[in-house]
């Protein structure tokens, strides 16, 4: 999607990088979850995923100063069965508490060929993109999922009551950056509806839906009516998967619960995450099957006009590492604010 | 979708099995095989699922017939991890497969709290929710996967290179049948836009391109030209992971390898299926997880048009136990003529 740079503020990553720590760590985080957040976040800036980059910083302050989100947190693992860790969030952020669980997901893997991570009482606001890359470059099939808030309607319905719920996949490549993909299940992420409504823009038809359950491309009618899932019952029948998958089944809250838990405060979700990793020596062909799926990817590529799931943010690394990016100046304002109060 | 019904034969679900498990017998099934396959049809006749029903009977006899598949297969199992499970299909059909595998599948996932069921050298043609539902009747949450033929164009390109790609879901509920989905990557299930072209009618728009990659609502064109995937590229990217799961990870084939295996035979897919299953007695919530669920389901259920997934086949069931199945009168011809020759 390509639109009007608004005047900026250009930065290195570590530059970004270290304007997201001191802010975090101004507003009440220690050094290890203040760095934690603000390595995820420039994993998004460096993608140019601005929806899950900076712009997400103010939201993790007002979590912070409202007492809900713990900037102390320390994440504790407990063993479910063989398979099965989980892992206890302490009201933190979730990047911590992945530097905490991934390795013992891959030693669980490692050990029974298939393993799940459980991720409870955690504050999540970033992408789910670096979780299962991670995965992969320690060579895992990996599958993640998690809700949000309600903003979702039912298929049929018209009343927000899923999250975005993305479903993210890993695969290892020889040699290269594993094959990743991070996809709400709503037709478009939150985040780009709010930074859409926040430039004035119209959505896609298809995104949404007013209060009065009429379709609409106004990101603000959206915002206060409904987002539609993509592809119609398929992709809804999706996010009401990831709702469970994340929530019941781990015993953490639904959306619509994560909403009424938040009382109005604003904060950040407060809910779970489920990390699924596949050790793909442990499933029949540990040698050959890094090459077999190349082939696949080999006849994806060969096709006029295809191109592979990922492509767009690997390109867009190589140039942020070289140019750094560029932070919207009134997002730069308003992150330079949470310094002076506190 | 309604559809004007032709002249038909009509059937109790205990006389289309028993013609089913005849023709399979007549055309070189053993009883175990023709029986498992029988029942697995009838689970797609009595959810009114006609494209897994009956309809699929004259491709399983030619499947026979080539040579390809084994109607005497004596499926294996070799476990790969304490939560892998490898089965050897023997070149059989899918069904019978699954009454072997499905049983270790829960052993497993009872005991690591996950397991994996890979299944492979299968000819794979029916639904994935009898599985799924199976598992959920186990009380296990599940997924399967599975591909079949290139049928589907991958985003942005305009050849078929992926299967149509089902992703099946399934969800305990205490006392009523699981919640189950099984949903084709693909915009349409194959069998539909088969179907459509049988009766001569047109499909909606985003299911297929002809051979120029042009859209069309022709059904005939979309069979020479690719199915699109739905919901655009994340659909595109949930069938690509559909592929690799169900085909490199477990050492099977791609799509587009089956078709090359098949060698114009015109026989079912050769070819691979991933099933999960998690055993939410051991993910942090034993007690209070399927209320919880339930919770989700009873918020979507209160909203004006929103329905569950599966709630049609479920109404359908109720519906066919009493009053029967209508066979198409060209579709039971077609059958009925699988038994003069042979």
């Amino acid at each position: 999607m390509e639109t009007q740079t608004p005047p900026g503020v250009t930065l290195t990553l570590s530059e970004a990088r270290d304007l997201a720590f001191r802010v975090l760590r101004h507003n009440g985080c220690d050094a290890e979850n203040a760095g934690a957040v603000a390595d995820n976040m420039m994993e998004a800036e460096r993608d140019i995923c601005a929806a899950h980059g900076l712009f997400r910083l103010p939201w993790h302050v007002k979590s912070l100063r409202c007492g809900k989100t713990n900037g102390q947190a320390k994440p504790r693992l407990e063993q479910l069965a063989s398979g099965v860790v989980r892992l206890h969030g302490d009201r933190g952020f979730a990047p911590l508490g992945h530097r905490v669980g991934l390795p013992i997901l891959v030693e669980r893997a490692r050990e029974n060929g298939i393993a799940a991570l459980a991720y409870v009482d955690m504050y999540h606001v970033g992408a789910l993109w670096p979780e299962v890359e991670a995965l992969a470059r320690n060579g895992m099939v990996a599958l993640a999922f998690t809700p949000s808030f309600p903003y979702v309607a039912p298929a049929g319905g018209t009343k927000p009551l899923y999250g975005t719920n993305p479903i993210a996949f890993g695969w290892p490549r020889p040699d290269q950056p594993p094959l990743v993909f991070d996809q709400a299940s709503a037709a478009m992420a939150r985040g780009d509806v709010m930074i859409a409504a926040r430039e004035g823009r119209q959505v896609p038809e298809g995104s949404g839906i007013d209060v009065d359950g009429r379709p609409t491309s106004d990101p603000e009618a959206i915002l206060k009516g409904a987002q539609l899932a993509f592809g119609g019952y398929k992709g809804a029948a999706l996010a009401m998967m990831v709702e469970l998958l994340a929530g019941p089944l781990i015993g953490e809250f639904l959306s619509f619960e994560a909403q009424q838990d938040d009382g109005g405060a604003g904060a950040a979700p407060h809910g779970g995450e489920l990390i699924l990793a596949l050790e793909p020596g442990r499933f029949g062909d540990p040698d050959g099957f890094a090459a077999h799926g190349e082939r696949l990817f080999a006849a994806i590529a060969a096709q006029k006009g295809a191109r592979l799931p990922g492509a767009r943010r690997l390109a867009n690394r190589e140039r942020t590492l070289k140019d750094g990016i560029v932070v919207p100046k009134g997002l730069h304002d308003s992150i330079l604010a949470t310094m002076d109060r506190g």
